[in-house]
């Protein structure tokens, strides 16, 4: 692979898909001491602008956010059953770690870069603020990968 | 579940099982932007004091760590074939994360009162300066935990 294509060697978080949210987050507080998180949904498809495997979906999920770090969250993942990276693990492997993120900048570039180097391109979507893309890191990273970048 | 029980809400090392450390640790060099790491062997039994599922174990692993953060290490984890936490888990789900590890203090009282909230223990040993123990947590946490202690 070639060598720094992210730009940066920081995971800032680690995703776990959960079949219930609302449950796993008050395990997961009492665990760490914190109050149980607020849980939100991800925005629909017209402002998501989600696609996945190169369609469009109008795959949702709801999300629980946790600081377990200085710069590291913990994300709880419930998705729904449209298409999505979510579904398909949750669906093949069960509930358990999804993926682990890194805040990139130049996500076209990054995922051109990283698409070359065996990592195919997933998922990609838009929250406020910035935009999301999962690759599939499973060949020669074990685990699947997400930028995040923010504007 | 009991609220605080580790005493710390921050990850500190995310685990990956791998079959092959050397070509993993070099694709996460590559990746991550920095040298190669020197692959370590765990001791042998002697040192180790290792016991897995409530017997001792002579499984050892070959471990490779990348700093990923300000206080995160990904651990790169290649196990032999005894009976182990790691190679049960990479023979029944292949590659992947194995677990989430946190530093505590107090290994006995933690592991019995994660143990009386679900959390059964499935392994623990000794490192020249500290001993870990992996609970299982699939059932609520949806992922297996780690407990480092450091002296």
């Amino acid at each position: 692979m070639k060598k720094n294509i992210l730009g940066t060697s920081a995971v800032t978080q680690i995703g776990i898909l959960v079949r219930d949210i609302e449950k796993a987050a008050q395990v997961y507080a009492d665990l760490l001491g914190v109050d149980k998180p607020e849980i939100r949904t991800t925005d629909g498809p017209e402002k998501s602008q989600a696609r996945f495997k190169g369609k469009p979906t109008a795959a949702r999920a709801k999300l629980a956010f946790f600081d377990i770090g200085p710069s590291l969250q913990l994300e709880l993942i419930q998705p729904d059953g449209e298409r999505s990276t979510w579904r398909e693990d949750l669906s093949r492997a069960g509930e358990g770690v999804h993926h682990i993120a890194f805040q990139i900048k130049g996500m076209k570039e990054k995922i051109e870069a990283l698409g070359a180097e065996g990592l195919p391109l997933l998922q990609t979507g838009e929250y406020a603020g910035g935009r999301y893309a999962y690759l599939d890191g499973s060949k020669d990273l074990k685990v699947t990968i997400e930028l995040l970048e923010n504007d």
